[in-house]
């Protein structure tokens, strides 16, 4: 069976160009199976996919392909990197959009994608999804060592994103993202947090950390250790970052009981 | 061959969560086929979620695992279920979303998913899509029997969706959902229903019953019987829900000739 | 193997249409293998549609079933159409929206879809996708001749896209379609253009013709040869269209420098 690939692009859903890449991989990977991690992200923010690709990597399945298209800088001399790691091969531009992944699963080996024979015959100056990382992606499910693919290279872009830090009786961290249920997911580790200590941002307690939405009262704030075990800032049937002005980027604050 | 797997959610695109199940899914049951059937409802609309799964099941595949994932109570003690019909196991939290579908195909058996083995190793609070409902369907896809889940229960939650009902002349339903194109579906069957009928909103006349869309003037209003085989209303090349102001639940009656 | 689906709709992400033309699919043609081109295109829009069938049709796989589904004429008698490329066949209302496409490749023949055998038992007036596309797209995936599905027709429907033109010193098109970044696509052939040379729209110049979105300061607007080979005006990180208030239809004219 070929290598399973997974797609995370910020193409959107109302162009064909994800449905494009799919119909490149299709013809050179006959049945090659496509997972779609996410494709609506803000289009050309490299933080967010960094974030989402992120939340993904442990769970991708072993031996795939994982693509990443968000690249504003197509069509210049940004280099296209394949970094291995112990469970699978991260296509991506080299502008740090790896950063977070790679942060967590430090790769054995980084290569830039440099054979024009592994390209479509025809490389447009915009749409390297189609032209370049499909047909790539392709080979490399159907077999292709990667070892192919390029020179070795250890000065890849890295994103300036912070760790959080832990002084005695209070930790900091920042927002990673906002999803669609407007839950604030921070990278404040689950298990530096306990029940009942205070959150705040700009200056003010928000919340107060529980185990469950369903721990406290419809439309009230709390904040849990979620799905990504790092602390998070919720609403109980509500939309916590419209409610608090929560945005990426943004200081966390958690204050330990003396 | 596997058994196919069908998704619905409220999870949306512009996060990974449903890519990650899929990669849950594929680590777990390699090739697998998922089906998408539906992942942009309203967040936690327990309702539309179940009308949704009602519009689809007539035509879920054979032996298919449908999963739904609609779950305002993730992390609280609400239990996961899986009911058995005659061509399908689904696969819900115990909120009232199989209302409609079981409805119309009573279950076979129905079980509380309870067997923590089945389960990813680590179970967050926030994300059982992820850390449940993937593996369970995984398992089930590969061929686990059903009575492997948990013990059966018999005190499932129903929603206080009405039926429709019917007098001599006249026959009242309720709108089930507004589609992106803004017609009206209600669960007035479309058999009790003839050409020519008015059919009335607040107390006015807002269409007559036809034949097909093209059956009025383009920006004309009209209802006819719907792919639900229930009567819709709509506008020819335009949006009934936004010119009649129709939402979710509003009361229909259609009124006989005399 | 069967021979893959390609789907194109106007069905949107939020409704459970597309899922339940695939469970359609499924249960005719177990394990066929279905891509999403692309379905969140602008309601019945069928210009927009043949656009986006125009960019993807040189990347579809060898022996695909292309299906349309944007049909406003959805239950009234306007033909289904099959037209046999060198490459694949494409199903689609009679409605003109694979002008486009096959006006850059000439198909061998275009029957019209007739025989209801083929079709699911019960046909609604307006669920055509479900009922008749999908049904007929799983049985060519399974090996059915296309000679089955009816008689061959020469009367086919045309939009009235223009062509663009080509005097001594300027070229005019039109803006085909505007994407999620705000790029601007016309039909302007890619191999017209030189560097340099003015790009206007409304009488003013807006952009010259560059080699890649970064060879202009970011925010600053440009125009380059894009993915489709054609014209395609843009902004370095921005959103031309909103800038520019570019719009599907919108006359461009490029000056060549004398």
């Amino acid at each position: 069976m070929k290598r399973p690939i997974v797609l995370l692009t910020d193409f959107g859903h109302r162009d064909p160009y994800v449905g494009i890449m799919k119909c490149v991989i299709e013809g050179i990977a006959p049945g090659a199976r496509v997972i779609d991690l996410v494709h609506d992200l803000p289009p050309q923010d490299v933080r967010a996919a960094s974030v989402a690709l992120a939340m993904a990597a442990p769970y991708v399945p072993k031996g795939a392909i994982v693509v990443t298209v968000v690249d504003p800088g197509v069509g210049t001399r940004r280099r296209i990197l394949a970094a291995e790691t112990q469970s699978a091969i991260f296509l991506a531009p080299d502008n740090g959009v790896l950063t977070l992944a790679l942060r967590a699963r430090p790769p054995r080996c980084v290569r830039a994608v440099e054979r024009r024979e592994l390209f479509l015959a025809s490389v447009s100056a915009t749409f390297h999804g189609r032209d370049v990382f499909a047909p790539v992606a392709a080979r490399l499910a159907r077999g292709l060592p990667p070892a192919r693919l390029g020179r070795v290279v250890d000065d890849r872009v890295e994103l300036p994103i912070g760790e959080p830090t832990r002084e005695e009786s209070r930790m900091r961290g920042e927002i990673l993202m906002i999803d669609r249920y407007g839950n604030a997911i921070t990278n404040i580790p689950g298990a530096w947090v306990r029940r009942g200590q205070e959150v705040c941002v700009r200056g003010k307690r928000i919340a107060r950390v529980q185990g469950a939405y369903g721990d406290v009262a419809p439309k009230q704030t709390l904040a849990l250790v979620g799905s990504m075990d790092t602390l998070e800032i919720a609403i109980n049937q509500g939309n916590a970052a419209e409610v608090s002005r929560l945005t990426p980027g943004l200081e966390v604050e958690v204050r330990a009981e003396r």
